[in-house]
């Protein structure tokens, strides 16, 4: 089966992926045959955002176990699920996809453990896509009328299967003539917001207005916002949510404002097996990323940098949780567990 | 006289200025002759910093009067004023040096007015250094033993007539011994932090570290940061206080944590003439520092810019102004105007 994404070509064989280190200056597509290829991949942020990791690494072990061919079995695919496992720490969906291929191959062998393991890389991406669209309903519902939104980082289409999680719902809004325009924070230091967020935006026609992640406040003390609204990369058991750095800026100034703050993503973000934030693995990634933009250096080459790619806003600051089965107000341990549990 | 500051050389009969858009990669310093060069200077953004902006503008004034000679007198300045007080809108020490000079020109004319203003340019410059060192101490005393500070743009000797106002605090308070280390905010879009302060201060062998502005929030709930400390580029009656933009975000943050958020800046930047911040005209600048970082595109070039150079902290959120005078507490406007008045 061919699935074709924004960011992600499923060709049956292999797989390609839109390189979003050079969008949009490039439109670059990196073909990807095996395990390694897509660690590295998600590594260097060829592709990025939660779903779409999770995604691209289904695909990567369904392609191991192809190269495998006769021979392939769960114990002959431990050691590229331990690579692609170690490849970014902190989205839960990274892991809850390797997981749900494991218990797939079961003790299938060969033939049918391949087509097996590809058939469910298949729907992850497929189910991916749909969940965006509810999640899209659900979250546009509680717009008010005309508002102008907030967000940060990038939740379209090329963070996740298709239509976007936080992008997702203003896309839905969008469509449904609920929303006026979008403020995008440009999201330093990987600059999403300027670089993916702004260019799927304009290119589907939603008036965006791109600002420096400083703006937020001002703009909210100006009345110009009237709801937040982000993705996540993991949501533990009491609601706290890690999510691209800035995002706590935002749900502090969006409290002190009065603005609801929404969070979007895929029950598949949400990590039943942490009780809270504190446990949340947080990647730090490498300091150039701030000493540098997009090569040039803007830094004395020496200075010391903390560049954590995450932040953690506990569910206190968090108005609701939107996923694809409907929304969580005001979460807490039993709301994010009594959801999970409804299927 | 000569006077030699990092980013402002007086020689007598022309002024040198240190090109602030290229450093740290480049040390440039550009000549200025006239008022129309120092005008120039001061939009481009070769020199910035409130207080700096403040010599620059009186400097200018003196060198238009050199070359008026004979013929100089408060009429034929008038243009000259006009020009450099149209250079930057948001600023009060830009205003407040004109004013001086104009004050200081009076009825004289000729050789006696142009040495009038070069010896109260000087003045200003001199001044500019004294106080930056007498809010250093007042300032340092706020602070914890052992603080490690957050502080955002450039506030240093770069941005002033030397030593600094936020950093000239920070000086203070690291030759004291009270200090740990400081977190700098990479101040997008001009890049201040990463470009400036990073740079003066790892000259001057003080901890930084350099992080993106989104990082401020973590930090502050890492228990991270013991105070934040920014400059000013206007404090009006009520203590409302127009600095770079991203520092109201810092203020609504640092209230958040219960953390002390504290502005320095000289007596020339209290502005009583202004009751509060809604009158303050914020300067919105081209989105191309958006698009752009130091020439690199890295986004759409049509996209829209919201590009504010400066937002209003008002002053509830303030736990201390320092000037050279000392501290004015949870400042109000009982307080502000009797501080200006007490000589």
């Amino acid at each position: 089966m061919v699935i074709n994404s924004a960011a992600i070509r499923w060709h049956g064989d292999f797989l390609e992926l839109l390189d979003q280190r050079v969008l949009p200056a490039e439109t670059l597509w990196l073909p990807i045959h095996n395990s390694q290829q897509a660690a590295q991949a998600i590594r260097d942020m060829v592709v990025r955002g939660a779903p779409a990791i999770g995604i691209t690494a289904a695909y990567g072990l369904a392609l191991e176990a192809a190269l495998q061919g006769e021979t392939a079995s769960a114990d002959n695919l431990a050691a590229a699920i331990t690579v692609l496992a170690a490849s970014r720490p902190t989205a839960v969906n990274l892991f809850w996809a390797l997981e749900r291929l494991q218990a797939t191959a079961g003790t299938l062998q060969g033939v049918e453990l391949v087509n097996a393991l590809k058939k469910d890389a298949e729907a992850i991406h497929h189910e991916d896509i749909a969940a965006n669209h509810a999640l899209g309903e659900h979250g546009a519902a509680l717009l008010p009328e005309g508002a102008t939104v907030y967000t940060h980082c990038n939740t379209g289409a090329l963070a996740t299967g298709g239509h976007g999680t936080a992008l997702g719902i203003i896309r839905t809004a969008w469509a449904q003539k609920r929303l006026n325009s979008v403020y995008a924070g440009e999201t330093r230091p990987w600059l999403q917001g300027s670089r993916l967020t702004s260019w799927e935006l304009a290119n589907d026609g939603i008036p965006v207005t791109l600002v420096a992640d400083s703006t937020a406040g001002q703009l909210m003390a100006q009345g110009k916002v009237q709801a937040v609204i982000v993705g996540a990369d993991r949501i533990t058991a009491n609601g706290d949510t890690a999510n691209k750095i800035g995002t706590y800026n935002l749900a502090v100034l969006a409290k002190h404002h009065g603005i609801p703050f929404i969070v979007a993503a895929p029950v598949s973000t949400l990590d039943p097996a942490l009780p809270d934030g504190s446990h949340i693995v947080i990647e730090e990634r490498d300091g150039n990323e701030v000493r540098q933009v997009q090569g040039k250096v803007v830094a004395p080459s020496e200075v010391s940098v903390y560049n954590p790619a995450f932040d953690v806003t506990p569910g206190e600051l968090i108005t609701a949780i939107v996923t694809e089965r409907g929304v969580i107000q005001a979460p807490n341990t039993d709301k994010v567990l009594a959801h999970i549990r409804e299927q």
